[in-house]
């Protein structure tokens, strides 16, 4: 059993903005050498979050429109009144879908689905330079 | 320390078909042999999801009327105009509420609260045959 | 490698009473003398939930209103109905925010964003004594 620590640098737009972080995920699991466990993948911000989707245009859309009616930027945020950096529907969007996602690899394969992806969105209202971390545990 | 590999096979409803997987998580436990870890259940679905809940029929009306609500079926989904297979309300609802539940357990026993259950829930818009994984990591 | 297990205990208010856990959850962390790992924070009820948040009353109260829109304490809920004890909204809120989170630590410390807590959200209707699982998984 080993604990193997990596990362994932990447430039996002904000505003929704959603990469397909499966294939690097797979590469880290690669490089570790370790057959079965549990990779945790972790958001350390609190404007952006993870979850798994079938990653195609249309399904990353229906979500935005999800977000964008449950927690409607241009609404007022008691957050942006204290604080005026505008992005206060980002931290409720990022609280919600959460910062971390538990996956679950066999014969150093992770077991998703055929049409589901590892998606990091970022919710944040404005570019931002993210460094994910990715830590795999198993033997 | 050992990582234990399992899966649960079930038939799904869809729309909603909620499924307490408690006492089959817990069989496998048992099966395991471990004494304290954290037992990851992942659906390898875009479409389906886990969490917890008290498992009785009005808090889970309760949950799907929110979810009915919050990314209605019958809307114009992007998805479906683009794939025409009408799930774009399932792919909502399951990215939001995600794949994946850790828990740990100690003496052999999921530190479930005692109106707490693993419950899975599908969200596909017609009947599915489903394979969930169960990995306990632990000593 | 090892499991080490340990508790957080607190008392809340409920109707959404939010506690920041970090310092206590590092604590922990310390005592564990682990250096590399994933801890896993379990809350074991179905009216409570975990998530990671800018810990300030803004954000705070930015995420409570989201709740209260799309699962409004007052209306009509099937779980009260059937056993009367007026907290539907607090199970639909719970079950949807989740109630476990996994964050790696490296050079035994969390791996959280500068702004970014760990926040326990209690939303039953009463006040609530409480007594969450930590659990550290790592070498």
């Amino acid at each position: 059993m080993a604990v193997k620590n990596y990362s994932i640098t990447l430039s996002s737009q904000g505003q929704g903005d959603s990469h397909d972080i499966t294939p690097l995920v797979q590469e880290r699991l690669n490089e570790s050498e370790l057959q079965s466990g549990t990779c945790t993948v972790f958001t350390p911000s609190s404007t952006s979050a993870l979850t798994t989707i079938e990653f195609e245009s249309g399904a990353l859309a229906d979500l935005q429109r999800m977000f964008n009616e449950i927690a409607e930027q241009s609404r007022h945020y008691e957050h942006n009144a204290r604080w005026g950096d505008g992005n206060g529907h980002s931290h409720v969007r990022a609280a919600l879908l959460g910062p971390s996602l538990s996956i679950p690899f066999i014969a150093r394969k992770l077991t998703l689905g055929t049409w589901q992806q590892i998606v990091f969105i970022d919710f944040d209202n404005r570019p931002r330079q993210r460094e994910l971390v990715v830590q795999i545990i198993g033997e």
